[in-house]
């Protein structure tokens, strides 16, 4: 009987992954509160910045000084989640160490000004800086323990930063490369998260909370449930062209930006100029920051989202064009949070129009969006349930699995591969 | 700008994609009415077989009737769910028109006479071959396409007979290869899962109702929290170590039972015997057939497991070993319901040495026992937000990923491919 004889045979991968998983505790938890600090400041830089607007006059020099410190310091860490990706596919010159404060600090600052852009990529940034440093101190140097132990550190700081660990660790997976997931990290992932994101609430932090009130009784073909599910695949194809404008935007706005304006420093100064005029034209501060939440009770944010009223039929416009030229002309901080709020803007315009329940359509924007742009369907469906409970499940997955498909092989992180393409 | 460009590009693929879905339409509203006509039969073999407990005297005359069965008409189909693997990975023969009938006849006869196995096997079994009839019908000749119909069956069939459809889809992707899940099939699939659960439920199938009541209000470190994680750590690594000893188990009985008797129609008659004599020595007919329910209110059952007192330190053994008798001496059915079974009751059993909450853990076995033994923590992790409600996902999570790394590359399907090793 094969009993014994595969025990044995199975012995020395378990060695090592118990290795791996000893390395796992102090990465997460050094993770799990840099992510804590992280947003802590990130909170403070957006109450000051709603609390003094004259401080948005402010942002073309935090560009400037952005722009300088990752020139003079910032080695190969300006390529941000790409280096990464790049990284764990094929090992060269490392993640350098400064990543983590050097993203950390441009965050905030992009934030401080007034910039459109999120937080995961500083999560998963310092994620994966903190998790190739503690490697390296624990002179682990084999390409395959390193590979995995930055997976985990990208699931730590995503299941921290949003307060999903089981999405940290299947997104982390599943980022990688498009269409396909390996489970070569499975075990350091739900690790890695569930301790970064347990170390995260201990330093006080807590995130925001999202409920559905709408609840699905259609169990039946009838008129109504067809009509339901045909109002989710339009939305979900709108959602994945969305996202394919936003990453499509994003980079051909980069392009252009490098081709006309010659003197490299002066990119950030002129996206932030855009953005002043462009926040004055509109006459509202709803587009700048984050976006989670908005000081103005009726104004547009991802949480008024799920409220009828609390977006306009372009607000997902708007805030698909203030990231994209914010994040073109080299602030930082991630594209994620911004997807949530075009994704939650954009479904809740289609619902009015579609007379659809509100807050089921932000959220399957909310989540399809991001789903579409960075390519992983089943990362978002998990987020789904994590954020909004399990009930809607069904229409999570059809969401974010018909949205992923129409937004192309381009998606906003250039460094992944192809694994399967999508038909 | 490569907007129209990248549309252009892709439009052939998405032409593909919609002739493949129009195709998913019809076999998927095949596939649900089968799996509902399979339950509908199921649900009448199982009354009877309680009604009347001298069947279980004829499932040695049963095992017979299957062997000769299989023997005499069944071509290739004998092979079943790693005919469809096989099928998928490499075409060749292709699967037999009448693989759908052979298998609900004889699963049908399995039940009826008390043999104890599952449905899953010919809910996909039916699917598969339903599938590939109709793909026939249409003239789909092309490789790519027929894998993809194939595998959007084994979503149709497995989201129909337990009334997941999310876990379907994925299911029928994550199977077939270990430690990798490719998504070449994600549209395909989900439509087919949700059209054939829709047709189901329209036959008028419901299928069983599954709460937890335990809430989970350990948000914080605590000495409390760590404790239950650990509880799950250690119960999860217990599931996973069970799925290894049944699938090794099913395995060692098949080769010892043709290498002792060398009659082969006499091998399903001493299973039977053995399951009768058994059955007799234990004095209860609980660990007969498919064991969701029990006809006694206090017997053994996957539905009384959620209960304190719902399973015997040793229910999950008996009822493994029931299954493995049942299943390597010829009968039909599938193991997965049985798995649950083993699972439940293996969890109820280590809630109460553990002093952990009893629905918590029947629930938490039910799903990792089956994401051991067929490699799918993904999926299982899913079904267990589609059965029990995404509040617990973590623990969902936690457990199935654990049980999948300790079951070996064994598992019940000998056909699955090793993408990526455990380690």
């Amino acid at each position: 009987m094969s009993f014994y004889s595969n025990l044995k045979e199975r012995f020395p991968g378990s060695l090592r992954l118990v290795i791996l998983l000893l390395q796992v505790v102090p990465i997460s938890i050094c993770i799990g509160s840099a992510v804590a600090l992280f947003l802590w400041l990130l909170d403070k830089a957006t109450t000051t910045r709603q609390q003094f607007p004259w401080l948005l006059f402010l942002l073309p020099l935090g560009g400037l000084l952005i722009h300088f410190l990752y020139k003079s310091i910032g080695k190969n860490a300006e390529k941000g989640n790409n280096l990464l990706i790049e990284e764990i596919h094929e090992p060269s010159a490392g993640i350098p160490k400064r990543m983590a404060p050097l993203v950390l600090f441009s965050t905030i600052v992009t934030h401080l000004f007034g910039g459109s852009a999120g937080r995961e990529g500083t999560a998963v940034q310092m994620g994966g800086s903190i998790s190739a440093a503690i490697a390296g101190w624990f002179r682990t140097t084999d390409k395959d323990s390193l590979q995995i132990l930055l997976t985990a550190g990208i699931a730590a700081g995503f299941g921290a930063v949003f307060g999903t660990p089981v999405t940290g660790a299947i997104f982390a997976m599943e980022v990688l490369t498009i269409g396909r997931i390996r489970y070569n990290a499975l075990l350091p992932c739900i690790f890695a998260a569930i301790i970064a994101n347990y170390t995260c609430s201990v330093w006080g932090i807590h995130h925001t909370q999202y409920h559905i009130l709408f609840k699905n009784t259609l169990q039946y073909f009838s008129a109504d449930s067809f009509q339901l599910l045909w109002k989710i695949v339009v939305s979900a194809i709108a959602f994945g062209l969305a996202a394919f404008l936003f990453a499509d935007l994003t980079s051909f706005l980069k392009k252009t930006f490098q081709r006309f304006i010659k003197i490299d420093w002066f990119i950030p100064v002129v996206g932030a100029i855009i953005i002043i005029v462009l926040t004055y034209i509109l006459g509202t501060d709803d587009y700048l920051g984050l976006g989670v939440t908005s000081p103005n009770p009726n104004g547009v944010s991802i949480v008024n989202a799920f409220n009828e009223g609390g977006a306009t039929y372009f607000s997902w416009f708007w805030k698909l064009l203030f990231t994209a030229i914010t994040l073109s002309s080299g602030f930082k901080g991630g594209e994620v949070t911004p997807l949530f709020f075009i994704g939650a803007a954009l479904g809740n315009t289609l619902a009015i129009l579609f007379h659809a329940p509100v807050d089921l359509f932000a959220a399957l924007g909310f989540i399809a969006v991001f789903a579409a742009a960075t390519n992983t369907p089943i990362a978002c469906t998990i987020m789904g349930v994590e954020l909004f409970g399990g009930e809607h499940i069904l229409f999570f997955a059809l969401a974010c699995f018909i949205s992923y498909f129409f937004s192309g092989h381009s998606g906003i992180y250039s460094s992944q591969k192809i694994g399967v393409a999508k038909l």
